[in-house]
């Protein structure tokens, strides 16, 4: 959803080329789809599909490691600091390494990542201070002519102002996929379910994706 | 070469992990082999080989894609500015965010690099304003509790003297593989076995490693 709003927002000043990555996440079948359906949407120039082993490799994260268990989403969750299982390590370290290196070789000017910092997980790699020194390495470790701007318009929103948003520029919400555990129907009790939710809730929306029968 | 000598350099003081990246370049497999025999001589902990696909997806390199040509080494060029060929956009980006990543799944408080910003292909992700910027990337995207230095002591020595310190504390240089091109007996020309051979004929050495005929 985050990533499907921030493409609608890049399209509408840029031509844009999708990057999606499957690093051994549990439903990356359904978000390549959902990645694909998306670029058809939008008339993206490219929607390209990567594999990367290594974030699974490397382990340590419930996201990519089936014997570990997904949190339930808990709604009166006061922010305990603590850092959800979920968490793949330095995961968006990654994905922008690779964006970064797919932009310099075609001469792209920005890389856009949905990224949201409020009413999110708490992952650290989603916070404004490392997406800001991210993009400063960027520029120090490509070549002189290469100036390539990290855009993430959704890090200050709400997920009830990010369907709110979606829903006002006709962004195709109903290709998108959150859950983490699920394939067919979504499964409504997980972190990403129970955010996605509660922003239709808040956005008086209904969600146009199935869920499971509660 | 450069990073034989950084691993045994870390090894003096540090467990090592040992990360191969195949990534498209011409010669993964032979270099994937020097990897482990180094990761072997050395005693490291672990040697884990992965593979990506995106940096030769992205293509823009001579390096990983078989249709463009590799520079031949030029020993009297004064540095004109430009960026080489085999240069692979943020390709360092990508195999730090990789490390650290693995870094911070096994709780390791370093990234080692054999990066070399003199006596080098002047590539831009080898310039130590670009590891200390990205240094602090990392510490602002990873957990609080993680704390990861990128260290790369290779970074202001010539060739030379990477070869005199190398042969000086024994590292395993017999083990080790630089030409972009060959996997068999190393072709002796391009930048990478240029630079390679000046560095043992500065420390008046033999490289153990075997050359084409001219």
């Amino acid at each position: 959803m985050d990533s499907c709003l921030t493409a609608t927002l890049a399209a509408q000043t840029h031509e844009i080329h999708l990057l999606h990555v499957t690093y051994g996440q549990r439903t990356a079948a359904r978000e390549k789809r959902a990645c694909e359906e998306v670029g058809a949407a939008l008339g993206a120039k490219q929607t390209l599909v990567v594999s990367i082993e290594h974030l699974k490799v490397f382990g340590a994260s419930s996201l990519t490691d089936a014997a570990r268990k997904v949190e339930v989403f808990d709604a009166n969750a006061t922010g305990s600091g603590e850092v959800p299982s979920t968490y793949v390590p330095f995961r968006n370290g990654n994905l922008l390494a690779m964006a970064c290196s797919w932009a310099e070789a075609i001469g792209a000017d920005s890389v856009w990542i949905g990224a949201v910092q409020q009413d999110s997980s708490g992952y650290p790699d989603c916070r404004r201070e490392f997406l800001e020194a991210f993009e400063k390495a960027v520029n120090l470790g490509t070549k002189p002519d290469t100036t390539i701007a990290i855009r993430a318009p959704l890090l200050d929103l709400s997920k009830t102002d990010i369907v709110k948003k979606a829903l006002a520029l006709g962004a195709p919400l109903a290709k998108t996929w959150s859950c983490y555990v699920a394939e067919t129907q979504a499964c409504g009790s997980c972190e990403s379910c129970g955010l996605r939710l509660r922003g239709f809730a808040g956005a008086d929306a209904k969600d146009p994706i199935p869920y499971r029968s509660p």
